[in-house]
């Protein structure tokens, strides 16, 4: 077995590199799989992370630039920030023009055009092509460098032009395209193994090819190659011209990806944030959402102001008022995100979202009756006083419903305006449960003020 | 091509069933790929599910247990909870053996005995086989079929013996074995074409073979398999003999499941929850989460109420308080969400936590000053007060860094002590930022109430 990344390698390839022994340590990373490489690097502090990577670069550049690819763009733009135009096409070049366009769209529009110009013309142009397509589509993520063969060969040719074609990435489906460059079939690489050497490839192909075109949505392309089954799948042109195919490899990544978008967008966290952006970049990303939610925040205090005579006359009020808001936040977030999530692996649809909404009342009832039952004996029991405790039962088992319609019905209604669910859903169903929450406590509160005292 | 789901296709299916009309709602499914078969049965309402289902067995037995095994054994065994023992093992001994027993781990143990029982003897021993490995491990989630050739055999017998092959799923790798049976080498299928006949695979193969063993947790497997852009890899026992292999497209499933997993965990729902659970379960998986929040929430309460006496006086700082932990809350979910993804990405890690946690106090503190002058502002504005903006300033501005700690420091040292820490994180994070929230703008209020009034 290769040797893999453990805390212990990442600490000797430190301890090597701080004490200026760099190829020591390259010895080490040069016997590694780059995906460990890129592990090691990712541990290393920043000063000894671009000391190993330069060593990589001078002493193995194909491994460097894997390395930098399994990094991803993110976190490997980092390590190209010090390099000259001159060096980080050099590194470019060798990557899939994929991932090349990947880290080429992440710099800015100046330096794009330097690297470009830097690198070998074919490559450049592969780069440039990709580039011409939106971000997030197929046309972004495929690999131009398709293996097709024309309808007419034979078995026996098809055999010898795999064999003949070297700088192919993982040729496991074959292609077929007819006279004008159009897809028209596809076979496995096993189907070649069952034929005679002189059966035309026309005859044993499969015609009705699952295909996306190039402005097709990353994630649509992700969810058909997960939901068939496939280990790749062909990219066409409007016209059904052969133009590229995405790999699993890149379907796993978008899918982490959409994953990542997912929990971070029900957060109030931008999709690019990673553990070690520059702090600016992480003030800048995080204030809009919470300044959005200072506003929600400043809405509650108004619907609190409302019972300021209340409160002044019954301070105790304001000890429970905070309970009945986080309860219905917290409901409401966990009705979300079964919602949000159901949507995103295609259960639940607006056509079946009646149903889904009667179970999440019924859900937030009952609920609400058990925690507000016991919140209201607690309270009672702390202090002595039943009317305090019914008081807060009841607009618990009220805000748990509030809680359970917002929950469900914001996703959907986001949804069905075209908006990712995820994004915007958090901030209206937590100012509709503190809203709701501080109404339906101090609404009861103050009109049964006259028993509390 | 062949027919996709759409929600018009999905409108057919149901009014073509709902008139008694199955058979034509069958010719529909039956041109369809089992994926898209079971989508249009989450589609439809409950009644119709079933009886599309029951059709499909009826005249299709491969695609219905096709679709159910797409559909997954928390939708599909609905499917099932209506049918015989009998007719449940006739679809589960079509599904591959790791399908199968995915599906039979979700029964009650009587129901399982005799599902097994009726099954075909192969079929059921692969299955009991499987279901000897905890859940979540590379055991549970291998194909036992596993194609495999002996070192000796040359390249000639190899293209033969696959093409005799019938029953195994997606070969691209061929796995090598010695007369003991242990795993030795791995070759590609491409790797085949490009040799002579009478060279023997041993000369060829490559050695350094990435394997799992049978007891590795599914997520390892599923971080090796997209780290190093495998199709497959191969499963091994403690003695290393080859037991089974998985493919990428279960690890698709894995990875899928995981980062459910993790957005249901914060949010404090159970990870096997979905959509159209029944209520009783819903409530039942909901319930405990709220309780403990609900306890935190009287915590919070037991601190409020400290400063009764300064509320009771001027009740305007019931009016302002629940902002503070409101926002503390916000900005530690961020920093929390950022921290569980960069662990469960790998790019966090115990060793680089103390710069992470230096960036987030100073994320925090910035973003607390700026959103705490603006609230201060606003609060001054409103209430013509320039001291109790101050302390709402000064208070937002403490209880920002107390999140950015809390938010970094609770996943990690969950993970540390071997706790998923998507699971418990959150509510410790908003226990810390309520308490702070509140004991900071109430303690500091209270020592400038004669400033207030």
């Amino acid at each position: 077995m290769p040797l893999t990344r453990t805390p212990l390698l990442s600490e000797t390839v430190r301890k090597l590199l701080a004490r200026g022994a760099s190829v020591n340590a390259f010895n080490i990373l040069n016997r590694l799989h780059a995906a460990d490489v890129a592990g090691i690097l990712g541990d290393l502090p920043e000063q000894l992370r671009r000391e190993a990577f330069k060593t990589l670069h001078q002493r193995n550049l194909t491994l460097a630039s894997e390395a930098l690819s399994e990094l991803g763009p993110e976190r490997g733009a980092l390590l190209l920030s010090e390099m000259s135009p001159q060096e980080i096409s050099e590194l470019l070049q060798e990557l899939d023009p994929d991932d090349a366009a990947a880290f080429v769209s992440t710099l800015p529009s100046e330096l794009q055009e330097s690297i470009l110009g830097a690198m070998r013309t074919k490559e450049a142009s592969e780069v440039e092509d990709l580039l011409q397509y939106p971000e997030e589509t197929a046309g972004r993520i495929m690999s131009p460098k398709v293996f097709s063969l024309h309808e007419e060969t034979t078995v026996g040719e098809a055999i010898r032009k795999l064999q003949d074609a070297g700088d192919v990435e993982m040729v496991f489906y074959i292609y077929v395209v007819d006279d004008q460059g159009k897809l028209s079939g596809v076979l496995s690489l096993r189907q070649l193994l069952l034929k005679r050497p002189e059966t035309r490839i026309k005859d044993i192909m499969v015609t009705d090819v699952i295909r996306v075109t190039a402005d097709t949505d990353q994630e649509e392309v992700a969810q058909l190659v997960a939901s068939y089954n496939l280990l790749a799948v062909p990219v066409v042109d409007q016209q059904n011209n052969l133009v590229g195919f995405i790999t699993v490899d890149d379907v796993i990544d978008v899918i982490k990806d959409e994953a990542t978008e997912d929990i971070f967008r029900l957060a109030g966290v931008d999709t690019d944030e990673r553990v070690f952006n520059a702090p600016r970049t992480s003030v800048a990303k995080r204030i809009p959402w919470l300044v959005v939610n200072l506003a929600t925040a400043f809405l509650a205090a108004l619907v609190v102001s409302q019972f300021e005579g209340a409160i002044a006359q019954f301070a105790v009020l304001a000890v429970f008022m905070p309970i009945v808001p986080s309860m219905g936040g917290n409901a409401g977030n966990q009705a979300l995100t079964v919602m949000v999530r159901g949507i995103a692996l295609g259960e639940l649809s607006w056509a079946n979202s009646r149903k889904a909404l009667l179970k999440e009342i019924l859900v937030g009832a009952v609920n609400g009756l058990a925690t507000g039952v016991i919140a209201g004996l607690v309270a009672f029991w702390w202090k002595a006083n039943p009317w305090l405790g019914g008081v807060l039962a009841l607009a618990m088992l009220g805000n748990l419903v509030v809680a359970a319609v917002a929950g469900t019905l914001v996703p959907l209604v986001l949804r069905r305006m075209k908006i990712d669910p995820a994004l915007a859903s958090s901030v209206f169903v937590t100012t509709a449960t503190d809203v709701a929450g501080f109404l339906l406590f101090l609404g009861l509160g103050a009109a049964f003020l006259a028993r509390f005292q």
